[in-house]
């Protein structure tokens, strides 16, 4: 396994391995990774040649009061993490590698970018967007997978892809989970042991809801999201940011009757910890 | 010589390419080809083993109130000039080949997209880099040709190349002009043959102020620019746009003392015609 550091490195070498007729893998993460970015890593590790993870910690897609200084940067755990599961490269540039002086480019997908994470973090998808398209270009992969966890994150990449045609299959992964149910999220590492205890009322409270919905047990949705938003709320130190359902393709708020698929949205801070997570009902 | 209609087609075609080993020239225009496109495709054909020529009239790039119906479309005689010129695929998909209903995503570089034409034609240079990163996606290129009329785009879509790290060279290349000066372009067949007779002195004025600045018959910018003006608004039915002096790299106005390198931009309207031009100052 090797870490490339600069952007030509790491395009010579993808151009390489396809010339080779090699296909290529992209796990693109911030670092700090658990067990569902190794899913994701392993997944790719099956499907394709070559394995490239990429650590960045992309400072434009925080907010200017967001957590971006003091984000989880454990390199060294990362590559052993990394060399074990079988990975031949880290792309690991600099800021200064990936945004020089003068940076203008922005790559953004209008109204799914807009709503739900985007309104409450301001420019977060149109940073999450201009990345991964860069990614793309310097990595070059065949295939690239993102974790279902972040949900909306997950169908605006799918939309910026296909939109600008980057000859990549972008593979949704399912979302890993502790063993009390809570979403293995870089962003857990903050909690204080009591908001790590009540953290698990999340998924949970989207379980129990998703159990309503298939037994039938509710008749719309303004109830259904009255009585989860409730359930929520009664966990200590949990404030609700939003809920909604929504239609997984678009994204659309559904209203009134559910319709089937459907996927149940959180977003909520648990102390300073922003944590997210969503459920879906086939 | 092929015509590929879909980006699937062109992509596989592309992707054979470079696993053979081959270099890919692409040639983005919107058609009506003239011997200036044709100057780019034949050093396209020098410099790389296949030669792409995509010809799409780009409606992303067009205001509500231009010119996008009228443009011209003569695909037969393109496909002809092409084909002489040992073009080996020409990429002409459709509108909703390109623009699927649904389409959410914009490719913007700021502030250098919002003066001059851009300030003119509002959102004209997002809908080029958007459409040239899908052409980029498309057809992956490893050099694309681009004329020097259109300065202001030629340095738009180079940032863009750079800041996305596309895997691409930007080779720009200079204005053919016809025998009495005039910049060649698709737009000038709207002229009126007076217009036509009349458009020779936008070159004219900009080749006599750009002796002047050699000779240094000039003491200030402002003045240079004023007796410029005035020479160009004698031409009968011309109305100026904007008359500028900047600076190549950065596209920055100069202000006083003209500094080298330098190049005046030009824009105008001759009848219902804009036209635009540009000299180089080294």
């Amino acid at each position: 396994m090797k870490i490339i550091r600069t952007v030509s490195g790491m395009q010579n070498i993808a151009r390489a391995a396809h010339k080779n007729g090699k296909t290529i893998g992209l796990v693109p993460t911030m670092g700090a990774l658990h067990a569902g970015h190794l899913s994701l890593v392993n997944r790719a590790r099956k499907e394709n040649d070559v394995v490239i993870v990429s650590i960045f910690v992309n400072p434009k897609q925080f907010g200017p009061n967001e957590d971006y200084l003091r984000y989880p940067r454990p390199l060294k755990k990362d590559s052993a993490a990394c060399r074990k599961a079988g990975v031949d490269f880290i792309f690991n540039p600099s800021v200064k590698e990936m945004y020089p002086e003068g940076f203008l480019t922005w790559v953004k997908v209008e109204k799914l970018s807009d709503f739900f994470c985007g309104k409450h973090r301001p420019g977060h998808f149109r940073g999450v967007t201009t990345v991964v398209a860069k990614l793309f270009n310097i990595t070059q992969p065949d295939r690239a997978y993102f974790g279902e966890k972040d949900f909306q994150q997950l169908t605006i990449v799918k939309k910026m892809a296909s939109d600008l045609n980057f000859p990549v299959k972008i593979v949704p992964c399912p979302t890993l989970r502790e063993k009390d149910g809570l979403a293995m999220s870089s962003r857990n590492s903050y909690l204080k042991p009591e908001e790590r205890k009540a953290a698990k009322n999340i998924h949970l409270s989207l379980a129990g809801a998703k159990r309503k919905v298939k037994k039938k047990k509710t008749k719309s949705i303004e109830e259904l999201l009255a009585e989860l938003e409730k359930n929520l709320q009664s966990t200590p130190g949990l404030v609700n940011q939003y809920i909604n359902i929504i239609k997984p393709k678009t994204l659309e708020e559904q209203k009134h009757h559910i319709q089937l698929p459907a996927r149940i949205i959180y977003a909520g801070h648990l102390g300073k910890t922003r944590l997210i997570d969503n459920i879906e009902i086939k």
